[in-house]
């Protein structure tokens, strides 16, 4: 290391130096991310459609696992004659998924940069619903985390039934597994997402023709030896409530559209364009492979149960047993699911951070951790999701409710903001730019179109989100409702603590501090010993006013600190506090208070504590923590600093 | 408030001043527990015989409570035939507690000043015994209160079976009641004491009574409805194991017999002959109430069961009913009880203060708190011992194994201490005194005889803990065999640290420390504002050689940091630390050891660290707490003193 900023005295004042860093350590930290990324190793590669689609529909598509269960759930109350209704409420949501798909179409043209609920309702419709989207969005990301695994291990039990008691403790090692691997930082490079995404399209696939064949030729079979039916609500007759209730339940299968508009960025110029098209082509194999499992399902007696899931009565129905091909079927379902709740940790720590930026959440979340990722919102994403999955016994139809309520929120938001947008598009000439609230706005010829087609995909999902929260009220959704709230106010919360932080903190029209004029030091002495004595030293050395005191519990002792000080306290002044109460801080505080009230203009009082490190950290529990009581007591008060000087203890055979 | 100690100015040194502390405000502490007292409030009265008996005999008489049902629950593993050598045992146990208090009434007489196991091991058998003894008598101490609670549970629950299922909840409950009690502090003050304990006496006596004049005229009934029998072992056969085993369980009868030998100073004098006294006629109710609650027990078809204790059968047949009477009784033995428990917080404490004042635990349990009892222990064993009642479900069969082993453990160690101390007082000259580790010998004309007693004592007690530590083994008594050795070890620790650190900071042969020649100030700072100003004030108050830090992860940041410090760093140097991995605290303690390596003599430097303190203390989790990890990782450094420079958020509207 050079001599260079070991400047040498007071008299190279002014100068600055630079000095660069090493390489950190490794140790078991990197053993277990990989070794520490420098901030220039941040990738900037782009991707093609067929990549792209690989990497954005995993959430989408995997939803296809869980919606035409979670739909047969809700009608097997009205037994398995209910379970015809399926197919056409199937179609109602494939119909509202193309609406949404039309409306984030116009989202990725109209936010290259990617356009988030979060974004699109800051720029468009204010903070409020900026934080209500934002909080939707947490609660989301968390919630496709939870639902995704618990659905992967769903079919993981499915496939090996002797797994069934342990499925919660499997799903949450599966979260850390999942949490690591994006510790270490995923590269979207394509490939590793490209073969699972493809590989469940194409087993999936087979499986839907093998099976719609066979209905053709009709030599469909039924379930062999179905499992015990899940019934979640008692017995009812089919009233326009359990449909709607179904409805909402197959709404899941919509979660996940949203990600392309996120993830414009990554892809290959003309950007918004192929993200476009790739949105659409990820709707079409939506829409189709949703369709496709609920007609096959309707028709071959699949119930709902959750010992095993209608996918894998599907699958083994289709290829006539649990033979090879199902097992790889039912493995890439299982993959597939991870992997959406892979995008959830892509997802979660970068809203957190853009909204920590904004001051919304705690600024820590915007630190990079040492592989260029940010592992704190990594780190909360895998906490929360784990607590949930085990309350709920990582049960999908449990965590339903909760979950596409914030998904629709969030959908609404968006598509009443880019409606709001377009408006105002048309309201400014074409050759006019405005900056608003950060983001620019030109006008567009199409925006009276526009406008109707977000307005429209705005009061669809909105009406979704009501019968959604009406139906499903008592089964968990109003957790959501309080909490969504709650979260806003929090997050307000935060926020005025970082203004008025930062108003604090200006120097605009700050007067130079008044100078320290004048050093008062208060030691505590509690025995007289080679540890106050350093401590002492050092008071003296940054002040020539000190006092030391004695809280006085017992008398006797007392009079062996005055003899002591007598001879070693080199003539420094000692104050004895008797204490009849037997407290040791509070006299001492009250003592320090009073020299406070007296404190005159500039002068600063620091309280000198000596304080012995123990040779092992355990032995902390056999002292008092006098600095740390002091400092908690005494921290709002304004002039009165707590220094604490270590002095460390050795082994004795280490000093002799 | 005097102006005598605000000694005004350095020119006043080496004044002693002496103040007195005003009496504590009142809170929520002193609502709950009482007005704090001054030290010289410590009461200073003793007791006759009829209130000793009452004060100290709760615990011993208490253990009539469960003796026999645990003697039950062990024979009957081999079918209610069994029950008949219930009352053979009573009588061998009976014949045990006659030598046991014979032994105890020696140590009375030789321990004036209180000889419970601790004291007597350490005088006469050394550290290694005294700490064993120490470790016994905590343990059971702890046991002594979840057991105690758990069966006055067992018996109200017995009263009111609804409450069964809420058993552990009562028992913590309770628990916290007499912690509670005992942090007010008790005083010993007889009459709280004498009511209870008579109250028991007399209701269970005339229980006997009835129940043995309903047995000599023949109309002695059986227990009508019965509760489910409780068996722990499966089906065996009549052997001698099992013998032994239901014995060692009936021997937590003679629990609680050492109390007045510990409490001897409480009594009037001759303190010793009226303690002697007040022992032998606790010992001659204890085995007339054992014999007879015994005998009645095996005659009317009682059987042991978690859901009614063999008591409460008792009472309910001698009095035909669940009645008044039947309700009055319960209630004393529960009460009787809860008391037994309130013994050992009084014990737990004071030990430990006093194995705290000899160095082997934490110096804290040696402060008497607010009302001048050792509320640290107090609160220690509270909490351990409720933890012991959730694990165990407040089942007193389940505590038992791991129970008596510590008791007859202390009385082996004390009844070998004192034989060893006979034969040493037989050695020496009527005239002379010894005085070895502390306590003074002298010589005793009968000390053979009193050997051959005491030694008697030692060598049936040591038997009886074998026979419980073989029978028990497997329920529970391996946990305190395993649990002794590693507290003692856990002891020797702890006062070994406390001899390292004396000896570290004894001021024999130190010189006077080198003054403090130079010194240096290293600040870091994240960004420019009023609270880095105030530290940098501070800062040179303290040195002319201050050195400010800031660590770069944004070029940009850095930037701004350099311009703001031209403006206003006062002309200090700045030093720019890069962090290409974007770690804050890594490359600034790493700076800070390459300037502390090169540390002259007497150098000292010190790291001044701006923090804000903000208007809620919820909002420190908004900010990195630079100071605390710096202290953490720098403490073991010498030479480098950690002060955090605390600037005070006001809200906005405070200061306009």
């Amino acid at each position: 290391m050079s001599e260079k900023f070991v400047a040498d005295g007071p008299e190279t004042t002014g100068i600055i130096n630079q000095e660069n860093q090493s390489a950190p350590k490794r140790n078991w930290q990197t053993w277990l991310i990989g070794r520490p990324l420098e901030t220039a190793d941040a990738p900037h590669q782009t991707i093609g459609k067929a990549i792209g689609l690989a990497i954005f529909a995993s959430d989408a598509l995997s939803s296809t696992a869980y919606a035409t269960q979670e739909i047969l759930v809700i009608l097997a109350a009205a037994g398995t004659v209910a379970f015809g209704y399926a197919f056409p409420i199937s179609i109602a949501i494939v119909l509202l998924l193309a609406i949404v798909t039309v409306s984030y179409e116009q989202i990725i043209h109209a936010y290259p940069g990617g356009g988030g609920a979060y974004i699109v309702s800051r720029d468009n419709l204010g903070d409020m619903a900026a934080l209500t989207a934002g909080a939707a969005l947490l609660t989301d990301y968390i919630l496709t985390v939870a639902v995704s695994i618990s659905s992967g291990v769903a079919q993981l039990v499915s496939a090996f039934p002797t797994l069934f008691e342990y499925r919660a403790y499997i799903a949450v090692g599966l979260v850390l597994l999942v949490m690591l691997v994006n510790m270490r930082g995923v590269r979207e490079s394509g490939s590793a997402f490209a073969i699972p995404t493809y590989f469940f399209l194409g087993t999936m696939l087979l499986t839907l023709v093998v099976a719609i064949f066979q209905y053709l030729t009709g030599s469909l079979g039924s379930v062999v030896d179905p499992p015990p039916m899940h019934i979640t609500h008692g017995v009812q007759a089919i009233t326009l409530f359990l449909i709607l209730h179904a409805f909402a339940n197959g709404t899941t299968a919509l979660t996940g559209v949203e990600a392309i508009s996120n993830g414009i960025t990554a892809f290959n110029e003309p950007r918004s364009r192929n993200a476009g098209i790739t949105l659409v082509w990820m709707s079409i194999i939506l829409g189709t492979l949703f369709l496709g499992i609920t007609f096959i399902i309707s028709k071959i007696g699949a119930v709902p149960s959750e010992s095993e899931t209608v996918i894998s009565q599907l699958v083994r129905t289709a290829y006539g047993g649990r033979n090879l091909l199902y097992l790889v079927t039912i493995a890439a379902t299982t993959v597939i699911l991870i992997m959406a709740a892979n995008t959830a940790f892509a997802g979660f720590p970068r809203l957190s951070a853009l909204m920590a930026q904004d001051g919304f959440l705690p600024r820590q979340l915007t630190f990079r951790g040492s592989r260029l990722v940010y592992s704190r919102g990594i780190l909360v994403l895998a906490i929360i999701a784990s607590i949930l999955i085990f309350l709920f016994d990582a049960s999908v139809t449990l965590l339903i409710p909760l979950y596409a309520i914030g998904v629709f929120l969030s959908f609404t938001l968006s598509q009443v903001g880019m409606a709001r947008r377009w408006r105002k598009s048309g309201q400014i000439t074409p050759d006019e730019k405005v900056t608003e609230r950060g983001s620019v706005l030109v006008y567009d010829p199409r925006w009276a179109v526009k406008m109707v087609v977000n307005g429209l995909g705005a009061f669809v999902t909105a009406a979704v989100m009501l019968i959604f929260a009406v139906t499903k009220f008592r089964d968990g959704a109003w957790i959501v409702l309080v909490l969504t709230p709650v979260l806003v106010a929090i997050f307000f919360t935060i926020h005025r603590h970082y203004q008025n932080l930062a108003k604090n903190l200006s120097l605009e029209q700050y007067m130079e501090p008044r100078r320290v004029s004048r050093h008062r030091v208060i030691m505590p002495v509690s025995s007289v010993h080679r540890g106050t004595l350093e401590a002492l030293n050092y008071a003296r050395s940054i002040s020539a006013d000190v006092t030391a005191v004695h809280v006085s519990i017992d008398p006797q002792e007392a009079e062996k600190v005055k003899a002591k000080w007598q001879q070693w306290g080199d003539n420094t002044r000692l104050v004895i506090v008797e204490s009849p109460y037997r407290l040791l801080l509070e006299p001492l505080i009250d003592y320090i208070k009073k020299i406070a009230a007296k404190r005159q203009p500039g002068e600063i009082i620091t309280v000198v504590v000596p304080q012995f490190v123990p040779e092992n950290g355990w032995a902390n529990l056999l002292h008092t923590q006098t600095a740390f009581w002091l400092r908690s007591a005494l921290l709002f008060r304004r002039g009165i600093v707590i220094t604490e000087v270590p002095y460390q203890i050795r082994k004795l055979d280490e000093e002799g």
